[in-house]
């Protein structure tokens, strides 16, 4: 997506050849009119996939979340952080590693929100090993609602989490995809 | 907001005389057909005021403030909760004690994404006795900013937070008021 990239290009900054920050538009300071042309693309890319539910992951994820449920018509329910592994018996729960921390929290989502009825858009802003996205298909699976896809902002695809996803035959559509980037050079799309 | 009001009374769970449950469509599962309804009517409120940035919290802020960013045509900044009283340099911070929790979270927000050149309306979930707001209101200050106003979407109007503030002649927005709940009469609103 032309617009992403571009932005990705102007206001992202790359930190060594793996940390990219993009916190002026994406996970810190947001910018809804971008997040709506995002949705608007997940929509026209996921055209005629019957989708009831939207699964993202706090913080960072919610804010392109709610507003493509806006375009889907459809909940977004947020998978929730916390360090403790005792987890109440009403919710499904997943451990996710954070790549870029090096720590692992676990994910819970209340049963509840979750179950056989729903089909399911996951959404979340990155990918690069893809461990929330697993946690959260975990999570699907475990509720036993149907997985219709995965629509990521920003792929980090010189990581091997989308790729991953693909070869189990789960639709990735992610809206920028990194080839390369450093300091030095900048970034690449795919 | 009646319709605000309508959607609580049906899906709300009070628990004892203080807690009042709203997961189903407000902070974990999320409506963000109701959240635009939402936005529309904090825009009404907020007619012809100059506001070019709104402040929310993680995590259950940021798809209500997303949402309202997309209908005032404005980015969207959240602050981070962290519990770590050690603050880098290049963040505004303020200490946010949870009245539903009873913890003390640190709140920050990046110096580069609130200045005094911003107009700012702060938007959040809940309002109690008003911690979470204090906390934003401070960082506004401290960034020089100017505080247009607050929107919240529940106020629980049986505790301070909301008359505290309006006191001081801050314009606190609420859509929902509560003026009484329990758990035998359920809520009544003012």
């Amino acid at each position: 997506m032309k617009l992403l990239e571009d932005r990705i290009r102007q206001d992202g900054i790359v930190i060594g050849d793996d940390i990219l920050k993009v916190d002026n538009f994406l996970n810190h300071q947001m910018d809804p009119q971008l997040f709506e042309a995002m949705a608007k693309e997940w929509k026209r890319l996921f055209e005629g996939v019957d989708i009831n539910k939207i699964l993202t992951i706090e913080a960072s994820g919610i804010g392109i979340a709610c507003i493509a449920g806006l375009e889907f018509g459809c909940p977004v329910v947020f998978g929730k952080k916390s360090r403790s592994r005792n987890t109440p018996e009403d919710v499904y729960s997943a451990e996710v590693r954070s790549f870029t921390r090096g720590t692992v929290n676990t994910v819970t989502v209340s049963k509840k929100y979750l179950g056989p009825q729903d089909r399911v858009l996951v959404i979340d802003d990155f990918m690069a090993t893809g461990e929330a996205s697993e946690g959260l298909i975990r999570i699907v699976k475990e509720a036993g609602a149907t997985l219709c896809g995965v629509g990521i902002a920003i792929e980090k695809a010189f990581q091997d989490g989308g790729d991953k996803l693909r070869s189990e035959g789960i639709r990735v559509e992610s809206l920028a995809r990194i080839a390369s980037m450093n300091e030095k050079d900048g970034i690449t799309f795919k």
